[in-house]
């Protein structure tokens, strides 16, 4: 199925046209020739469906599938009598549904592992992170003074438990989000209460004949995002940073170079960080080492790709292979030995590639198996069973390699790991710790704002442009940008998370890189790790100056190349939170609708963010820029950057 | 958009075509006259997406959405990779996570009242059924002996909430599941653990990316479905009994005709008993009484439709003027003078049919919203503010009538409020109350098996018709016949729910239903009660001689005119729990696919039952019968019914 057969080469598009990734484009061009088919193939084979992709179709009962007509949207409706309105808002709020349960659920094994830590039920991990710990608790008013890191553990998970299974009041993290912006929560009643519940509700809410005004529908999607943002994703991060330590500043290559001809090369891809960080004991096991050594490799490499990858990453410092367009490609490289695999964003499709190289592909998790992967599955009770096997399944493979090899040079190396911490540490030192650095340079003008920039790569648009045009363009006018994700990988790779990069920067910008020694992008880790984003937006809040909800502050998100539903969940997170965000490649709505103007236009009014569309990235940043100038002028520190903004021509006349 | 306007309405489907209700197809005729659209219309007009309708189109993430060719099913995949198996079992497992969180949201919502009426926080409700308390308490080894109703409630509310929270461990009504099926169940690890935790692990794995083996998906979707069965329906079956009484054996007229022209006509349609209730005292409040009056006419006259009818039909003998396919078609009649709704297979097309006839259509939950309907929110604490209000509203629409009235004259009595507990009384007395007498029956061969025939109507298909011959197929060959939902009101309608319908009965069947004095179909309430299908079915186990689990029992299910994913659902826990259950209409699914053949065999190889499809109802009844007597031998009683089994030709020669 997946071999080409009669396709006629010629007609396909043009590797350089299908990513401005040099390895990935190497490595499409070598799957032409080897008879493979990769992603990018596939996406160019596969029209997608005109009605689906403008969400004019419901499938929720089976009276329809109901199309309707995009040109004409107000013309019929569904069976059941459904509008545009209606069909549109319900597919999105199912979209936010699985984003959010993706993050729920992920949030939720990492939470359950932590427990298990605590009450010494698992053995192979432990708190790495007691710092953290008690910043977290101190956070949701738990006693820390004079307490074990145990009694403290206890008590948090104990309160964090109800991030997911509360049924009514206010999740934990709620506390975290600044005053003005929790009033409008309140006021609009969109509050979550439980992540579980706000998911289960919207399912509800979507059936046949429930909620059928999209803006009630709206509403709810508005509390299951929240839910995810505030609470699934931000669990899961401030847990895995208590478990397996706070990011700080660490220099990593990246891009497909990181492999090694002479070594045993295995690939983690996944999210969940228990998985990658037993793979680090595992792969240090002298056993498996002298194992490694005897099947004649070097020794053992491990790199990581996608999310899990930017976790391992950004803690420690491993290195990372590449984002969620390349995992096919790099099978393509013959260098593989095994590729292991746990949940969200793994490509089905790698299941073939990875037997045409003969490559074991190995599925971990109990939630996500994979027709024709081998299954190993991970226990957080005996992590190494798995790992070892995994590693054991990689040597032999390349004892056992009968594919040339060929690993695409490029790697670059540059600055991650930054966590909101030690964005607080970074910009005020030891002694003047805080926002207080930021907010001023925000204020006088030498940083206009920030952008959080995120989200996947989409094999319908060429792969890591958006996302370099759009970062290139931010910095270059001044804002400071926030990455994570697939974003942040495409921004590595293409070299811009160097201190050097700072030169793309404004002179603002530039200024206050050179003074701190920092790149003009922060990458804070995987897409759970946009919470982080949002901790560091309340941060800001608090700090003083700008305004005192979210929605003041000169900021805005985008996602230039997503593509899944968990970036809708996080999109429509940013939105509730009061973020300008703009998406790239394809909104699922039809424009001149009401459900539509919602969205951009009505959810801002009040008092939350709102969404925004441009296939072009320098469009896009030409808005987000607009966005940040009116929140400076509504602030009144427009004058400021006014007086600040001195372009290049400005220069050399001077 | 509702105004019929070039349409040539001699190319129109015949309203005798489009629906078995007499009363239904004078209100299509009528609403054609009148230029209104009904969703028979509709349907007519609306080509159901032929790639949708086959499940072969996935819209999970945004580099799709990807359709596949179900004549070809395997030759192409998704642009992840996933194959049709993959993109089936997901679109599946969204319909069971959708239905199961509507049966979920419906009973936490029973449950939440019930803690309130048990704390003293609500007072407008009581617990009207304390037997029913202590026999529920009883099942989940709550010690009643020398308790308060008080004492007993808080520990139940305390037990029950298990039902929706949990995150592990099993759900408390596995109690309840025969030894044989709950050990299949341990074995294959589909134990449900909580109704929120499996809905919202399912949406997950059905993200991009995550869980890409049918076989993997379909299990958790056997968890997620047995969640709402055991679960969800479960408790809101039992606390709504608890809260409002258990049904018995009443006597209640049925169709269109139950509206009255000299009485201000209230409809209540949805799905939660507690609006219903309170307008029950509502339309009792001499006040409102006199006001009707004031306003000209006789009284108030408020009845049901839909499953919250059906409930209240069961409880109190409230009339039922049809089920969902006449929802719409009733208001035509110019004779209703509200409608309030609350959740589920509410139409959206309601608002502007209503609009037509100046008929005041009012939501009242705050989870579902229609555009173009009057919004009063209905408060568990503030009950009547609502109820009184829907009823002021009808005064003034009666005094305010400007269409003329055309109601149909077509009522159906017959016998209506069978559940668990009253068909155990019902056959074996008070002193020999028990299964022993239906199990003893089934055993001789008098009953050869009991079929459950649930679930919809549906604009594709002729309404009712389908129930109707496939009950008088099932009757025939000696089948009791269990009825829930929009089911067992077409079949009301059709006068088969009287003592004297015994007559289309089978010789064996009618023996018994002449013995005790019931019907040959038993009426067991809305869909939500088909949780007392699975609870009959487990007495039957336990009572012995009939196998020792759901599996082995002679006994079939259908929902021939289903278009819900509640069904789903429910089709799905009854395969799951041990039921062969045959759909009919449409089936979302590709033949000569693996995941097919899993639902159609696999999972009966796995000891669970199996799903089964057939558009025409003698040949879906043909299909029932099959499988019970395939039970019947297995269990080795084939002889017994040989024995018995004389047909009415025989009878003659005799």
């Amino acid at each position: 199925m997946n071999k080409k057969d009669d396709k006629n080469t010629k007609t396909m598009m043009d590797p350089k046209d299908c990513t401005a990734c040099d390895s990935t484009a190497q490595m499409i061009t070598k799957a032409r020739k080897d008879g493979v088919v990769l992603a990018f193939d596939r996406a160019e084979d596969m029209k997608p469906c005109p009605i689906g992709a403008d969400s004019a179709c419901c499938k929720n009962c089976f009276m329809g599938p109901c199309r309707l007509n995009a040109r004409d949207p107000y013309k019929k409706v569904g069976v059941c009598g459904a509008t545009i309105d209606t069909i549109m808002a319900r597919n999105f709020a199912r979209a936010v549904a699985s984003g959010a349960a993706a993050h729920t659920d992920h949030g939720m094994a990492m939470l359950e592992l932590f427990r298990d830590v605590v009450n010494g039920k698992i053995l192979d991990y432990e708190i790495k992170d007691s710092f953290k710990l008690h910043s977290v608790a101190k956070s949701l008013d738990i006693e820390t003074e004079g307490r074990s890191d145990q009694d403290i553990s206890t008590d948090l998970y104990k309160e964090l438990e109800r991030t997911y299974t509360q049924v009514d009041g206010e999740m934990p993290f709620v506390k975290r989000v600044p005053k003005g912006t929790l009033e409008t929560w309140r006021k609009l009643g969109i509050v979550p209460r439980g992540a579980m519940r706000e998911i289960m509700e919207m399912m509800h809410r979507t059936h046949i004949g429930v909620d059928q005004h999209y803006e009630n529908i709206t509403k709810q999607a508005n509390r299951t995002a929240l839910s995810d943002g505030w609470g699934g994703s931000m669990v899961a991060t401030e847990i895995s940073d208590i478990l397996f330590g706070t990011p700080s500043p660490v220099e990593v290559g990246v891009n497909m170079g990181v492999l090694k001809e002479k070594m045993v090369n295995i690939i983690i891809h996944g999210h969940e960080p228990n998985l990658f960080e037993s793979m680090v004991v595992s792969v240090a096991s002298p056993t498996l080492v002298q194992a490694a050594k005897d099947a004649g490799a070097d020794g053992i490499n491990l790199v990581g790709m996608c999310c899990s990858g930017a976790e391992m990453m950004s803690r420690h410092g491993i290195p990372h292979a590449g984002n969620f367009s390349s995992t096919e490609a790099i099978l393509v490289t013959g260098a593989v030995d095994t590729m292991a695999v746990d949940i969200q964003c793994i490509k089905q499709g790698l299941a073939e590639v990875a037997k045409c190289y003969n490559t074991p592909l190995i599925t971990t998790n109990t939630r996500a198996h994979i027709e024709g992967a081998v299954h190993i599955e991970f226990n957080d009770h005996l992590p190494m069973e798995c790992t070892d096997e995994i590693v054991i399944k990689a040597i032999s493979r390349f004892k056992n390699r009968v594919h040339p090899i060929e690993i695409p040079k490029e790697v670059k190396t540059g600055i991650q790991g930054f966590s909101h911490e030690y964005v607080q540490y970074m910009l005020g030192g030891t002694f003047r710790g805080g926002y207080a650095p930021l907010n001023e340079n925000i204020i006088n003008g030498r940083i206009r704002g920030v952008a959080g920039v995120v989200g996947c790569t989409n094999p319908r648009t060429k792969q890591d442009d958006s996302h370099i045009q759009l970062v290139k363009e931010l910095i270059k006018n001044d804002v400071l940008v926030l990455l994570t994700g697939c974003a942040q990988i495409a921004i590595a790779k293409a070299g811009l998370a160097s201190p050097e990069a700072a030169h793309y920067a404004g002179p603002g910008l530039r200024e206050v890189c050179e003074t701190v020694g920092m790149p003009p992008v922060l990458g804070l880790g995987s897409c759970v790790d946009n919470s982080r984003i949002l901790i560091a937006a309340s941060a800001m809040v608090a700090q003083g100056g700008l305004g005192d909800s979210i929605a003041d502050l000169p900021v805005a998100g985008a996602a230039p190349e997503y593509m899944s539903e968990k970036a809708i969940s996080i999109g429509h997170y940013f939105v509730a939170s009061g973020v300008y965000t703009v998406f790239g490649v394809t909104f699922p709505i039809v424009e001149n609708t009401k459900f539509h103007n919602l969205l951009f236009n009505g959810l801002e009014e009040q008092g939350l963010g709102k969404w925004g569309f441009d296939k072009d990235p320098i469009e896009m940043a030409r808005k987000m820029i607009a966005h940040i100038d009116k929140k400076r002028k509504e602030l009144g520190i427009d004058q400021a950057r006014e007086r600040v903004l001195v372009g290049m021509d400005d220069r050399r006349q001077l």
